[in-house]
């Protein structure tokens, strides 16, 4: 085995003989490069960089695929790239199956450590007649802060834990709080949450050395009471325990994958001293059993926006008895403390360009800053890339389509899992809706041509669908996308770009103008850009200054977990931020319905 | 009715004819003198002072039991004396029956208003399209204070409380957080208690007045799970769920007392934004939910000393929805919070000369400051005085007899509401210990002479009993006091005395350098002072020297709830007492067989 291959940034090496592909190669180091057409060079999905070493020169197909500019500087399709010395190669993350994106997101976020919560060794003698101190004050001498407190549930436990560790144990300090005391020697966790509405992610750090030790994704059990967030408020607002229904619910998946997230770590939930966790503002609402009517209610305000700090057991989390949670401030309207969050990991509130950053999900806050001025808002674009609303929907479980591309009439598609397709999830019916549209298969109002005589397609009882895959392919199991779910796409689409758009006109600013657009949340990690481009989803700018940063949000939330300046930095962005209510914009109308067509 | 009578300070006037004595007066103006004679002048009880105008010269009854000096003083017997001209009498807290001294513990303490909670009247304008601030950021711009937090739980209700309240409504603000909100024009109120080992006091107090609204009195519900403190931290550890009962169950005492005194002020209870608990350091553990088991074994240390702060909810406390419960400190061993409430109280940490504090009770706690030096013990006294392990003990409920003189071998007393006598409360077993013993019906050692020839002393199985009410007087019901009745309050005395001794001891000084004994405690405000001195439970020390203060434990939790700074005083004044454990003490075993001595 002659050659030494690295892939970055997931960290992965092996050793490989001469001859191999770039893609052999990821396949056996069990990097999951997207291969829809299977190593065939027909998909242009296995998009790598060789950063250096020596590689076979671009093939035609390459060229084709990615232009001269980009084969020049080094970008390959790993399919076509056979590896000639050791090389290191860059593996940018929509290259990526589902499987492998979710782990990458475990990751250490780079921030200076500053965590609100320390872990001190306490080692006290016994009282003694000569020394009748208290367990308390005992305690207390031994950590070096002054006015030291602590929370009235660790004292309740102090003298006993004192003692059944022999006057030697680890106190978990926040601020000068004591809020929990583990075995001598434990380190203190911190918990990051993003409450999204349909997905939550939740972290597990370390807050010594600033690690990411576990990540863990769950559906918001919400769901069960209402898709998007006007659903869950109006759940909340016309139901006797609705709103306690909903907060009860985030409650215990937030208690469950605190448990499941230490017990991965081989931790305890009581290690843990300090939480953030971030949502936007109805997410955050329900979530603290905060109030949701005004909310639901032009002119839509929080009861409250600012920065917060909890005990963990007065919202019901069970961590450390003493522990905190600390909420990110909201800016107005939806955009919440998610959308704070996305901007801390992502650095725009720093930047003095044009910078657009998109965080995609059922409810999408979009941020523009241009030349220092920050605009931001919320747009309903609702579950359809969720795989909800969508006749043959699903989430990106095994067996969903999550890349598809159609070629001379031909359907490729690649699945999650490799498994038999079973439906679409959000990438593979962005993908769809693009490659219709591109084949021709529907018009840029998202109609079927009126003879419906392309291949494949087909009247059903809703008008006409297209078959995706035909029941002969797939063991009788047949997969259509017809006009209503193209409907859905275009709705979602067309509230995103509308948002887009008003903010650009606020900001006096066009298209041609944005130096950078930012793609967050998980349905951004997995989407294909092209895709987004192609059915004008995003503004028209160039691929190249358009950057997937997955679920920047839960990013966010892991810089605010571990340090307290940040937790700062992000109320003095809030203040920066100027919030548009898109609803009362006079342009909101029209500029939806624009939006709407395809391409 | 030409002449006016003014009582102070319990602050009652009245109009009455000439030749009108200060008895009558005072009995129709609804002021209860003690008068165990009936008005014979013959038990010397009603005692008060004249302060101003015209009254008849003292009789010889008056000269033989107050003394020249006092009767020159303006002390007089209330039966004794006829009223010839307006008048301004004060009546001191001892000459009054029971029922009337509970009464005036309601009175507003002396101390510099400085709450920790406050009241601001909060009016905003709605949210519209041009002012989307959250309902918090407008209630936070109503109040003129920096950094206004929220509770959690007001931030659960503000929002429809706001609207509710059309947009104007008051927000109690402890520090810096708001702790409730409440129909506009509330004034904030306060709780203080003081937990006995026996005996609970709460007062509600409007913290914008500082005017104390109402004292109520309770038993502590613990007893039902022994009478002492050893016997409680004997039961939390002893029993599974011991410690919780007991926890429970103060809790709940003082819930219903919170909910009682704010039923009898019109009020409710989450007007109540700050409260202060004290008492002795077992009691405060118990109510906190804090582990006894270290402080019930020596060298007997606390879990914790310093002051607190805790959110009242935390301790079971159903306050505002954010209010905080401060603890004062406690000092070491037994000596709590309560006592340095008592010292709040009395002054007795600003002296410089040689003072002496008992705060009577089941555990009674001394201070002894000489000379700047302040030294403090607790010792087990038992509950002898509040009538329990007496024979017909019982506690100062109607019947008791609180009074009790014996001459020429006739027994007076006096009843609580003057209703048919049925026991002994502790006042009345103290004066009938002292008259037993002044009428050598019992010897020092508290025996009963060998021939028991004394009238109304006969034998019983548990050896000699004197009969202090026979059965033919009171319609068959006979109440007697025997030779283990006088061993317990022999112990009793006999602990508090040794205790003032090893202090004197430690301080260098004798009974004769002491410049004033305070005594404290609900015991201590109805005891007979001289019998005090007879039986040898205090210092032989002169009378004029000795001050009854009454509940100052209670005074002085009230007056940590109207001021911070006192909070803060009462830090201090714990670090300056040097802590003396009687157990450890080479003389106290034999200064305890010394004390046991009556007279």
């Amino acid at each position: 085995m002659p050659y030494q291959v690295d892939f970055e940034p997931i960290g992965r090496r092996i050793r490989v003989e001469s001859d191999t592909t770039l893609l052999d190669a990821a396949q056996r180091a069990g990097v999951l490069l997207t291969a829809i057409c299977g190593g065939e060079g027909s998909c242009g999905r296995c998009i790598v960089r060789v950063m250096s070493g020596q590689v076979s020169s671009p093939t035609m197909i390459e060229q084709a695929e990615l232009g001269r500019d980009r084969t020049a500087a080094g970008w390959r399709l790993a399919c076509q790239t056979i590896i000639a010395s050791d090389v290191h190669v860059h593996v940018p993350p929509d290259s990526l199956a589902t499987a492998q994106r979710t782990q990458t997101e475990g990751q250490a976020v780079p921030v200076e450590l500053q965590p609100a919560a320390r872990a001190f060794d306490v080692q006290v003698a016994p009282p003694t007649l000569d020394d009748l101190r208290s367990d308390a004050a005992r305690v207390r001498a031994a950590i070096p802060l002054s006015h030291l407190s602590f929370d009235a549930r660790v004292l309740r436990r102090l003298s006993s834990e004192l003692r059944d560790a022999q006057f030697h144990l680890a106190a978990l300090v926040r601020g000068n709080e004591v809020v929990g005391t583990r075995p001598a020697g434990a380190s203190p966790l911190g918990l990051a949450v993003d409450i999204g509405t349909t997905k939550l992610a939740a972290y597990l750090a370390d807050l010594q050395s600033g690690e990411t030790l576990v990540a863990l994704g769950a559906m918001n059990p919400q769901i069960a009471y209402g898709e998007d967030v006007m659903a869950r408020i109006n759940h909340a607002i016309s139901h006797r325990e609705g709103a306690e229904q909903l907060r009860a619910g985030i409650v215990d998946a937030l208690n469950g994958l605190a448990r499941d997230l230490c017990a991965q770590a081989l931790r305890h939930v009581a290690d843990i001293a300090d939480a953030v966790v971030v949502g936007n503002t109805a997410m955050h609402h329900l979530f603290l059993g905060l109030p949701v009517r005004q909310l639901g209610l032009a002119p839509y305000v929080a009861a409250e926006s600012a920065a917060l700090d909890v005990k963990a057991r007065d919202v019901g989390l069970d961590l450390a008895p003493g522990a905190y949670v600390h909420l990110l401030p909201n800016v107005a309207g939806f955009v919440g403390a998610d959308h704070l969050a996305m901007l801390l990991a992502t650095g725009v509130a720093e930047r003095d360009d044009v910078v657009l950053a998109m965080d995609i999900g059922t409810n999408t806050e979009v941020s523009l800053r241009a030349h220092g001025k920050h605009f931001a808002c919320s747009t309903a674009s609702g579950p359809a890339f969720e795989g909800a609303h969508i006749r043959f929907g699903m989430r990106a479980a095994p067996g969903a389509i999550e890349r598809v591309s159609i070629r001379d009439g031909k359907v490729h598609y690649q699945t999650v899992g490799n498994m038999p397709p079973t439906g679409l999830c959000g990438s593979g019916i962005l993908d769809l809706a693009a490659q219709m549209r591109h084949a021709n298969i529907i018009n840029a109002r998202g109609a079927f041509p009126r003879d419906g005589n392309a291949p494949r397609v087909r009247r059903n009882d809703r008008g006409f669908e297209f078959v995706v895959v035909t029941g002969e392919e797939n063991g009788g199991t047949e997969i259509t996308f017809d006009r209503k779910d193209i409907s859905e796409i275009q709705l979602a689409k067309g509230a995103m770009r509308a948002g887009v758009n008003i903010l650009l006109k606020h900001a006096g600013v066009t298209d041609a103008d944005v130096d950078e657009l930012i793609i967050a949340g998980a349905f951004g990690t997995y989407l294909d850009i092209q895709s987004g481009l192609d059915i004008g989803m995003f503004p028209k700018i160039d691929r190249d200054k358009i950057r997937q940063v997955g679920n920047a949000a839960g990013a966010g939330a892991r810089i605010a977990l571990l340090s307290v300046a940040q937790r700062e930095r992000a109320v003095q962005i809030a203040h920066q931020i100027q919030y548009v209510e898109l609803t009362s914009e006079p342009d909101f109308q029209s500029e939806f319905a624009r939006a709407l067509s395809i391409g």
